[in-house]
């Protein structure tokens, strides 16, 4: 059986998003404080992780970016050469409640590519075309990547409306997109999938995609098979349902890796 | 989310084709003589599959019907209280060439269904109405159920016509149907799935679904949580192309079922 043919790759810090074969595994960091964060790196990096998601949106004192920027500081020097990607994530699309604007947090963002700790960003392309505009243009003076996100919390749209907001994100110079939604039945999670093999063929760029919760949790594990280029699996802490423990994920995928073969 | 309503169920000595949570595992035994099948069976019990596979057409003295009958009460006696199903795939849909007309392989069933060794039974739907008739009604006087079959080893035919042949079945008096097709793209794998859950939904037996090949291996470990009611794996030898090994698929399954919670 034939590869799909068109293969946008992007790489960071040497690790390609849309390459061959597996997926890469992103854990995320969700402590409040700089010591929780350095007890749960302890925790993740030796599982292994391929790149380090911090969600800024659980840090407690967020408006202090000098706080912000401390913490950053840390994280990026204990993941090392690992990627870091930073994540505000809005309430709406299932974050965790922070006192922050969206100006604020477009203004967050830029701080933290000044700083030069991050390598990827994630922004809601919801967040409007500006602010998207303002976050891409300084993510690219400081050669910080830019990732456009999607997520439903409560269902599953439809595949038109997910491949427009792919789309979106591509116009807007986004590097890759990802789009995590939930599935209301088990069509959904086949609805994604469909989606993700659609966007990888059809798109310029790689993309993540995501069904949440229990029955979407198969996706966290086959999602690659069609096209996702990253999959979000649990170090420490869940920040997402249906993100299942990094060690458990990596032996489902060496099994399918074996099975599949040179996929 | 909700679980699929209607759940056909099928028991065989106590195992539940299309029950709740985990498919079924079974193992296919391809030994072509008593001893190649008895070596054979002590490498695959100790693996726990549910239900035990003897793939006839791989027997080497297939015409001699008393040979077959010996080997049947060795394998019957060593399989003890796990269901055995017995196969003879047709060359045109994947099997091992045999000597035996269509004709003669209802008179083996008939043998096999007289001599009190077996659970289940596969025959093809291809093998003509007629024929199908009479294995439905020497099986259903000795209490052995009959899978519908239907392979096709070149590509996956359109949903509806995957669907026609499980409704075929289910008009024939099938116990259970099964179809197992190739995937040219990662489009079919989707689309085996997606009628997997057709399938469960509205036919009035359970289903057994696989997509074969590298590609198609993933639904060999996920097609249960779409409705397919049994997955083959290899114990000693692949039967068909894609199959895994037992403990292999036995690992995924157990990560996928924590993840997947209680569907």
């Amino acid at each position: 059986m034939k590869r799909i043919d068109k293969q946008p790759i992007l790489k960071v810090r040497g690790k390609e998003f849309g390459g061959k074969g597996l997926p890469l595994i992103c854990t995320p960091l969700v402590g409040e404080n700089r010591e929780g964060l350095e007890r749960e790196l302890e925790k993740v990096l030796p599982q292994g992780p391929d790149l380090v998601e911090w969600r800024l949106d659980f840090f407690k004192n967020i408006r202090d970016f000098d706080q912000v920027l401390q913490a950053a500081r840390t994280v990026r020097l204990r993941v090392g050469e690992l990627p870091l990607l930073f994540t505000i994530r809005s309430e709406k699309e299932g974050g965790h409640p922070i006192p922050l604007t969206s100006e604020e947090r477009v203004g967050l963002y830029e701080t933290v590519c000044q700083a030069g700790v991050a390598d990827l960003l994630d922004f809601e392309l919801g967040e409007g075309e500006e602010n998207f505009r303002r976050v891409r243009e300084t993510s690219r003076r400081y050669g910080v990547k830019l990732m456009g996100s999607f997520h439903d919390f409560a269902g599953t749209p439809a595949p038109e409306r997910i491949m427009a907001t792919f789309r979106q994100g591509e116009r807007r110079g986004a590097d890759l997109v990802k789009a995590a939604v939930m599935p209301q039945k088990a069509e959904d999670v086949l609805t994604l999938l469909q989606v993700t093999l659609e966007g990888r063929k059809s798109l310029s760029i790689p993309v993540i995609t995501v069904s949440m919760g229990n029955y979407g949790s198969l996706t966290r594990m086959c999602g690659w098979v069609f096209g996702s280029s990253l999959t979000f699996a649990m170090g420490e802490k869940r920040s997402a349902p249906g993100q299942i423990p990094i060690d458990e994920l990596k032996a489902v995928l060496k099994v399918m890796q074996k099975a599949l073969g040179g996929i």
